[in-house]
């Protein structure tokens, strides 16, 4: 029997979708960072573009900080900000790639003095983890080599070893250390971490609070991810979903908008294992180099949002009986009639139930508050990558 | 310092490649199978076009079965008829996707009649192993889907893991299970085993004696292979390596003919790793659709040879120093040094030395051997993939 | 303003898909053909098949030929016996790739005999075409290199331009000369007409009436398909589209079934340019490997009528209107409407209109066709590719 | 009969290698800019470094600027400049890509007072053309889409044309247009320009004096890039070749470092077609993100002198025979033997017989260069991609 459709606005409650700062500042590719008006100045801005998104799609309570970029001297009065605007500060993410200490690597560097400076900043953030009362601490590493020869593959990994089980060992019995894996960019010959399988790897040989990031643009062309995701949950490692789609490489375009039936895809494994509203986590990670940040970030959101919904709708039962005899056609034709559904107006029944506006983006281009930070942010530097 | 040529000759005696007895047989594409003059017609002359790569190379004293392509009633017929041509029987290969039953999958098909039916090929190929000596069962498992939804990804992990565990109990203690992976082909959506990561996942479950099969043509675009190599390595979990080289998916083309830098980068950490003459098995895995098979395969052995023999004469002190200091070009230069070496002159006087002729192929071709088997063997079938 | 619903379901009924009758005989991969029962075992059969997809979506009225797997001595008696069917002989496809004589080649082979022959049959196939009134010739060639250095890649361009100039002067006035591309496959190297540029050099060389074919599945990993629609469209010069899915390499499997979105971003450069219609046709080229061969094919129909139905509900006045305004969140949005979209009522509606059954897989099952021909094609060879 | 080594040596001196002002400045990824000292910081200095690479290698008489990153009020002084450091001015490179007027685009922007100020750039470069004697105008345009539906691809193409058109017009009689494509970054959904056929086009209509620019990076995975050289040679096209090598997308890494056979294979058809020495451009596009830049430049050249002197060693009558013969082994063989030729010694002799050390990497590093800019050039701004 099919899902109704209470049910799938109830499931859909359960569905949080955690924002990055760093969406909202400037981004852009190496040829070029295309300024925006109104861009936030500070974290206590972006702070308050997240809040936005959350205010009208209910479903993004929570903000990622990444340090340095959005380090403050007073973490509570920071947590104290997102409260007063209705989101609170979720993970923690690292930096370790924008020092020039870190031109051949971090924690993989053959120098044992730059790999003592980039776990110093790892155990700093889990500082600030206790300061914000984050539970998660996100860990990419952009340690890699450009040309064959350069460093030793296999020395690098017992360095990354050695510097992950020392920051794993700092975490306090609530907090987990979520590790992202990544092919290439900007290492181009190899990357320390470039897949699933050495992430894991690392977090079976560190312990339970260790799980993998998966991010839907870091694999290579024709990669299957549900089924890693499929995987990692079996193995109860799967530890955050970083959001995002790509056509090419790690474009960081809207999720959902190179492959919306990718995102089907992934949101059908996740429901299928029950894992909506359980330990993993369901971040953005995007730069919207071309389009407003604000208005970019609630439309992937929703995106998110109806792909979970559509996941919601396969009928599990009739899946598995075609499933089980064999009736490839009639199992796809399950599978698909979810997908074709429109759910637009289902959401847009749950926002009214939620009392929020059916319609995000147009509630917030009436609310004027596009105009209204062009208008104050005047004077200052632009949030970006680099601050 | 650099290595000696006579430390190169000596470390290259002891790199054997095994043969792979399909790749006498006649082999193609879906579009077509090009029949060639003196193919073999049986496992006997398959083994007797094998020892003849091992007359000229001095370097390929062990031949795969594959069954039932090479089912025979009599193992211990054959394996005497290897022992007289100079070569023995080495890994033994099973085949559990050229049965109708197994339009939907072997050991993860959702039927248990068709599992159970795929999981006793496996246990009867553990006793070709006894009856032979063969120490090795190398699984390659087509299973997959075509279409999203066709079947249960994760209960198929299951039902492999299950599988696996059956056949692993089998084993006796001296024999090991080696786990192929395959990104795709002939599954088109999703493959049960598509990564290194679930291979070794499964083997980690298994036991000390179950290790993973790398294939070079069975990954995704772009990706390090000997970044997986290096990787196994250290998990002491690299069972085998089956050669070959492609420019596009799985086109099993003669190893070091699409990327001849890429097979030196994968012989060289297997240099660097000691494990040159220990527990990896270096096979070929080859279909050699257009060019005289025997020949080709004698080539491949070569190719293989030469970028050893190049892995051999990297300076290693010196690599070490210039990774350790950080000198990008001073490391890629001690690597390239080696590369940009011709080592034919090398190996041919290493040939010489064991009494062989330092020109393989044109020792082979002057032997009359092609023109011999193409005016014996007239009738009968010629031997490929379904037979 | 947003396109009716009556002038969607009028631009439906101009969309003809044609039927390649090769889709209902057995196919399969280089590791096995899995036979299917009640499979065709001649060109008669596999046109009562085609039949069956015409009579329940009423959108599929031709049926193309491969020549030599369709070949009959009387042509007149297989045209008046798909009229009596309620379909027509449409495309004529070559085949100069399944005789032993192709091995290194056939339009484009060093050896001038195997070129003769090979040219030869393409005249022949334009002599069937006048047997039965067919409008267009299509070419695929497997021609191409599997190592470097096999032979010239420049010389074999001139080999078949000299070919194809001879094929096209054959043809009548009002016949076409359609030229595919394909990136690898049979070829691992180097494959003589790779892509559209390729193709596209050749036509405009020939003349006017030469034309591209774009396969969906023919390309490398991250092309963008629909600009190339879009080019050749703004050229003139596509010829015909052979639609099918893939998540990896040539997959041939159901067009829209990989991925949806794709298949709507093409058919919205065919609608945009307004070709639906007109003189592009569109083309099914697909292996039902694994799942019923005449149902595959209806759904496959029926995908392609529900992305063009969503293209044709475009509101193309408001997307000028947000490109020009350089909206890019309000342009792409007003794409996504159209995708989002459930027209799956709108097509049932459509057929209802047509007197057909509003759910095309569901009639066929009932009406017992399959059943009925498995009881009667007993016995026999089943049609295949290589007859 | 093979080439003697005495007309190797002749045809390499033919072989100039053009040098892009901007691989002397800093460059990185998104993520990171990692500064190096001494980096010029301005287009004099610049041409100071590149002349130490001509010096070195004798093979790099050239350099390419680019506008405004190079932009002086007096580009006499500049070329003056050049001519005392033994080299001179080469190619103009435009940039529509670094102003924020250019953020959805340039010649195909939608607005047309946009296009007008990229057209006005163009036109601008051609006055620098005029006032260096710079022959050759490289256009590379970073116009495309992040989002399907974002702006009409067709309708770029015609604005494109007319932009096109309109800078040819203005190009002096012995002034050539040379056209870049590239498949991605940095749009992320559609390139203007993404392939060499969309270039061809172009040129094709434009006339006789528009051409190609290949560059090494620029291609979807799989693409066969010698393919490409030999075609758009047959044609009379081939304008320029940007070198580089990657393993993934751009990289930009030094050329021949990631696949120095594929390096072979270009040079091998540019060789085939006598094009050494003649209308082709050949050029390095790199990014020393990493390694001390002068120094990888000299690499970059002699591994593009390497892979050019291995191709002058096949011996193309025995390769032309083989090919006739349809031996597929040993026309391989024919140019495997070339490639496996260390012309190490052949290069160094050659250098000493132009008065050069036979050791450029050596030498420089002896001569104190790299020091002393360290010492002399503090203070300033280095130079970049920004300026």
């Amino acid at each position: 029997m099919a899902v109704t459709s209470d049910a799938v606005r109830a499931a859909l409650r359960e569905l949080r979708i955690e924002l990055p700062s760093w969406a909202f500042g400037n981004s852009g590719t190496r040829f070029k960072v295309f300024a925006q008006a109104g861009v936030p100045r500070d974290p206590f801005e972006k702070i308050a573009d997240a809040a936005q998104v959350h205010r009208y799609t209910g479903a993004a309570p929570e903000v990622s900080l990444h340090i340095p970029w959005d380090a403050t001297d007073d973490y509570r009065q920071l947590g104290a900000f997102a409260v007063d605007h209705g989101v609170s500060i979720g993970v923690i993410n690292s930096n370790t790639f924008q020092d020039d200490d870190y031109r051949l690597g971090s924690v993989c560097h053959p120098d044992p003095r730059v790999r003592r400076k980039a776990i110093d900043h790892l155990l700093a953030c889990v500082d600030v983890m206790d300061a914000t009362g984050s539970r998660d601490l996100k860990l990419w590493f952009a340690d890699g080599l450009n040309y064959p020869g350069q460093d030793d593959l296999r020395a690098r990994q017992d360095r990354l070893a050695e510097a992950l089980s020392e920051v794993y060992d700092r975490l306090g019995p609530e907090q987990r250390m979520l590790l992202e894996y990544k092919l290439f960019e900007p290492a181009f010959y190899a990357t320390d971490v470039p897949d699933w399988g050495t992430a894991l790897l690392h977090c079976l040989r560190l312990g339970e609070r260790a799980a993998v990031v998966v991010d839907t643009g870091h694999h290579a062309p024709h990669t299957n991810i549900e089924f890693i995701v499929a995987l990692l949950l079996r193995e109860g490692r799967l530890g955050a979903f970083d959001l995002n789609s790509r056509f090419y490489a790690d474009d960081d375009l809207m999720a959902g908008a190179a492959d919306p039936f990718q995102l089907f895809r992934i949101m059908n494994e996740i429901v299928a294992a029950g894992a909506i509203g359980g330990e993993v986590r369901f971040m953005l990670d995007q730069c919207h180099n071309i389009e407003p940040k604000i208005a970019a970030v609630i439309r992937s959101v929703m995106n998110v949002q109806e792909a979970t919904a559509k996941a919601l709708l396969v009928d599990r039962a009739a899946l598995h009986t075609a499933q089980q005899e064999g009736d490839v056609l009639g199992a796809r034709a399950v599978l698909m009639d979810a997908y074709d559904t429109d759910v637009r107006p289902l959401l847009a029944e749950s926002r009214t139930e939620m009392g929020l506006d059916p319609d995000p983006i147009a509630a917030f281009a009436r609310s004027g508050y596009a105009e209204s930070v062009i208008a104050q942010r005047v004077g200052g530097a632009a949030a970006g990558w680099g601050a």
